[in-house]
């Protein structure tokens, strides 16, 4: 059977087509943060409404229709508790999009659907459990054991980037010290090596390009971001036990760079190393992973 | 049934026949680490067959009998895969054991035994997720989900004292910097108190014990204490978002002191802080939980 899956952002709405894991038919629209809820829920039918034409499927015959949004979800209720980036507090997003459509709604938290996409039919298919980390302008993470997300209240915990890894180091944005957000995300990547490095536009990509050309700031730009970001995952391999870890969002492009060093740093960092098999590998889903894993909410 | 569950240690073999979540008869004696993995066993069948004649219950009436062992544990080959504590590798301990005494035996880690046990009938029991802390010579950790361990690789993950707070900080016995253990063990606290504090033996309770009488070293160390572990605490509720943190252990017994100075501490430092809920409590069964919770294995 075709599902519909919809990925839910600050910067767009993804609505998807899926069939088997694929994507058959993909759109997207910018959200506008002035929207407020239920223009925003009107826009979700609409656009789900559009992908499933062009898709030539009747939504109505698609089962329950699955959502990723930010923030903590009430997964139960079909609420959004609190979301931060979409600027929404106990929104009714089942509900009431499920009273637009006539048709059944699940919700989740859009880095944990993400994972359930990876581990379904991406990078994570081979492994029982696996924790996924989005490295971009934040750092999130969800935990996938047996095919199911790690269900938690209000889908809180797999919140890898506010784990501290210095407790009197850089103020992360959620106000507490350390987090590995403040090191290892996108934006904080970025700011490192606008620090020393003179180039324009930089971005992620540009720092690893010029990495791979040699350039010696850029390595040792590199070479500390590989050694925050080996801490979180070397603490998460050590709580989580994941059987892989998936790295995705922007900077998982990086590929081979962050790969080979993470192996490198991580090494016996990782209790039982040698006994323990956990395999760090790059995102295979890529933006779909969301669309996908929100497909198979149930 | 009653039932029987052993909690092996380093130290001591403890073993204990167990009816309802109450223990009826317990019995211990001490670990001899030169005995070598066939003669502990025999000592294991031994304690086993005194606790079940004393508690007047056949043992091959018990059902399982189930083992919390340090270590790395294969749960389906019933082996001790390595144990750096009672200096095992690839020891066939539920084999052996069952072999000699006629009845089926289960194994797991004694952290994550202990954790069952508190979860099903100590501190845990009107929680849905639990992570225990035991703060004694490590920092040990068990999380329990549904009333079932969870399940990783080797019985590996919950190690939540290899999770570093602080990259570039003290070494820990693991070779990493910066792990929880290395700052909010009962050896680390003790450490730190015997640079500061003037009192024969010092211990866990003498430092608290000295706190309360108002001394200004005490306060500085056991402040500094609450700052370590709730930066662990902290980080453990983002990741694993369980509905209660348990502690265990020999610190443990600091009570209020500890609980009332961690809720203070961690206040906003929780991401959702006010929309989840998190309940930071002591342990029910104390030194009882390994056996309670080994006795529940299936």
């Amino acid at each position: 059977m075709k599902k519909i899956g919809i990925d839910l952002g600050g910067t767009s709405i993804k609505a998807g087509v899926v069939d088997g894991g694929r994507i058959v038919y993909k759109d997207s629209r910018p959200t506008d943060l002035t929207w407020g809820f239920e223009k925003t829920v009107d826009e979700i039918a609409a656009l789900i409404k559009i992908v499933a034409d062009l898709a030539k499927v009747d939504f109505k015959k698609c089962g329950v229709i699955g959502i990723g949004s930010p923030g903590l979800i009430d997964t139960a209720k079909g609420e959004v508790v609190y979301s931060n980036n979409i600027k929404w507090k106990n929104a009714p997003l089942a509900k009431e999009l499920g009273g637009r459509l006539g048709v059944p709604v699940k919700i989740h938290n859009d880095a944990k659907a993400a994972a359930l996409g990876e581990s379904i039919y991406g990078a994570g298919k081979d492994y029982k459990t696996v924790a996924l980390l989005t490295l971009g302008t934040g750092v999130g993470g969800g935990i996938i054991r047996n095919g199911k997300i790690e269900e938690t209240q209000v889908a809180a915990g797999s919140l890898f980037g506010h784990m501290s890894i210095n407790y009197n180091g850089r103020l992360c944005a959620c106000g507490r010290k350390g987090c590995l957000e403040a090191y290892a995300s996108a934006t904080a990547l970025v700011a490192d090596a606008k620090a020393v490095m003179k180039i324009n536009n930089l971005d992620g990509k540009a720092i690893f390009d010029t990495y791979r050309q040699g350039d010696v700031a850029a390595k040792k730009v590199v070479d500390n971001y590989i050694k925050y970001l080996g801490e979180g995952i070397a603490s998460i391999i050590n709580v989580c036990c994941p059987d892989a870890v998936i790295l995705g969002g922007g900077l998982s492009g990086a590929g081979d760079i962050l790969i080979d060093g993470l192996k490198k740093y991580i090494g016996d960092k990782i209790f039982g190393a040698g006994l323990i098999k956990v395999d760090i590998i790059t995102s295979r889903l890529g933006n779909d992973a969301g669309i996908i894993g929100a497909s198979l909410l149930i």
